[in-house]
C-alpha cells in the first residue's frame, strides 16, 4: 500500500474495453469505488485444472485494494495462489420490462476486478486487511467484537487484490422501446424495482437476558441493505 | 430434453464434493431447484485466454437445464463456445455477528452449476429456453409483451447448461460461539437479515395515459424480492 494517488480514469485494457453496451460502460474510479462500497459479497472467479470455479465471498474495500477471505474459497484460492483471477460485485436494481421481450432487461451496476491476488503473510498487515472487510461488511464490529488471536489469524487466508485493472457497466432507467414502432402496441412499460434492505437483528437464542443490542447494529437496520 | 426424471440425489464429483464447512453442503436435488428458483441473475464463469471471467448474466431454469442468455457475456461466451463454466447462482441472506470476529459470516444459499453450455441453435428449441428464461425472471411478460421475431431470435444468443454436476452450500441460523468461552464476554451476538423486496412498478415516462399496469405486475411488487 502506498499513499500515492490512484488516477480518477480506469486504466483500458483488452478486457476491460467496452465492446458491447459501451453505453453502459464507465471508465470513472468513483463509480467503481461506490460499487464496491455498496456490497459486501463478491463471486470470485479462478480457474483450478483449466476449468473456472465461481465462489462467492465476503469482501472490504480500501479503494486501494480488494481483500477477501480464502477461507470460504479454500480449494480454489488457497491451492491455487498468485493466479489470475475476476472478482465480480454485482448489484441488481430491478428489471426492466419493455413492450417486446427482445428488449426487456435488467437494471444493475457491476464491477469486474481483473489481477493476481497476493496471499497477506505479515501479521500486522493480515490484522489491517481483516479490520478492513470486518469493517466494510459489519460496521462497528472490529471495535465491539473479540479481535483475532495469534491462532485465528493463522488460519485465515487472507488475499488482496490491487484495483488497477477493473471495468465497471451500469444500466438505468425504463425500457428503450418506447419511441420505437412497438409503443404503438399500447402495453404497459416501466421498471420493477427491486430493493435490499436490513431487517431488525434477531438475537441469538443462546445471548442471556440483559445484554443490549449496540447501537451500530440497531442503526444499521434501518438502513439501505448491503 | 427428455422426460426421464433425474436423480433426486445431486452427484457428488471431485469439484462437487464439500470439502469445508460439510455441515453446509447439501446434495438436494430439491435445494438446487429451490435456489435457482429465488433468482433470475447468475454469475457466469468462464476462461477466455486462460484466464477466468465472472460475468452476471439473467436466467432461467426448467429444472433439467439452466437457460442463459449470451448476449450479455458475448465476448466471453460466444467467442468460447463448447468450453467448460461454472454458473453460480447466491442469495445473501444475512449476516452473522457473533462475540469474536472471527466466527463472523454470512446467511446466504449458493448454487454452482458445471459443465459444457450448448448453443441452441434450432428455432423452436430457442423459443422454448427463451420463453423459460422471460417467464422466470419476469413472470408473465411471455403472454404479455410481443414476442421474438425472427431477426430478434437469430441476434440472440441463447446457452443450455444441463443440471448434471451441481454443488449447494446453505447456511442459516446464528453464531457458532454461544456455548463456547467467548460467550462468557457479554457481548452482543445475533444475525441481521437482509431482504430483497419489488418497489411498485415504475412507468416508463413514454408511456401515454390510459394504459393500466397489468396484475401480473402489480401483484408481483408485493410479493418478496428476487
Amino acid at each position: 500500500m502506498t499513499d500515492q494517488q490512484l488516477p480518477p480514469r480506469l486504466q483500458e485494457t483488452e478486457r476491460t474495453r467496452h465492446r458491447r453496451l459501451r453505453e453502459q460502460g464507465s471508465v470513472d474510479r468513483a463509480e467503481l469505488d461506490a460499487i464496491l462500497g455498496a456490497g459486501f459479497v463478491c463471486h470470485v472467479g479462478v480457474v483450478v485444472d483449466g476449468v473456472p470455479m465461481v465462489v462467492p465471498t465476503v469482501y472490504g474495500s480500501d479503494g486501494r485494494q480488494l481483500w477477501f477471505h480464502g477461507s470460504v474459497a479454500s480449494r480454489s484460492l488457497v491451492t491455487a495462489p498468485e493466479t489470475e483471477v475476476c472478482v465480480t460485485v454485482t448489484h441488481v436494481d430491478g428489471l426492466v420490462l419493455a413492450r417486446s421481450v427482445f428488449e426487456h432487461g435488467v437494471n444493475y451496476r457491476c464491477a469486474m476486478v481483473y489481477g493476481v491476488p497476493r496471499q497477506v503473510t505479515d501479521p500486522d498487515e493480515k490484522l489491517a486487511g481483516l479490520r478492513c472487510l470486518t469493517e466494510h461488511a459489519a460496521p462497528g464490529q472490529w471495535a465491539y467484537a473479540r479481535r483475532p488471536n495469534r491462532k485465528e489469524l493463522a488460519a485465515t487466508a487472507l488475499l488482496a487484490l490491487p484495483l488497477d485493472e477493473a471495468s465497471v457497466k451500469i444500466r438505468t432507467g425504463g425500457p428503450d422501446d418506447g419511441d420505437g414502432p412497438d409503443a404503438a402496441l399500447g402495453l404497459w412499460a416501466g421498471t420493477l424495482p427491486l430493493h435490499t434492505t436490513w431487517g431488525g437483528p434477531e438475537p441469538d437464542p443462546l445471548l442471556p437476558a440483559g445484554i443490549e443490542t449496540p447501537p451500530h447494529i440497531t442503526n444499521r437496520s434501518r438502513a439501505d441493505g448491503r
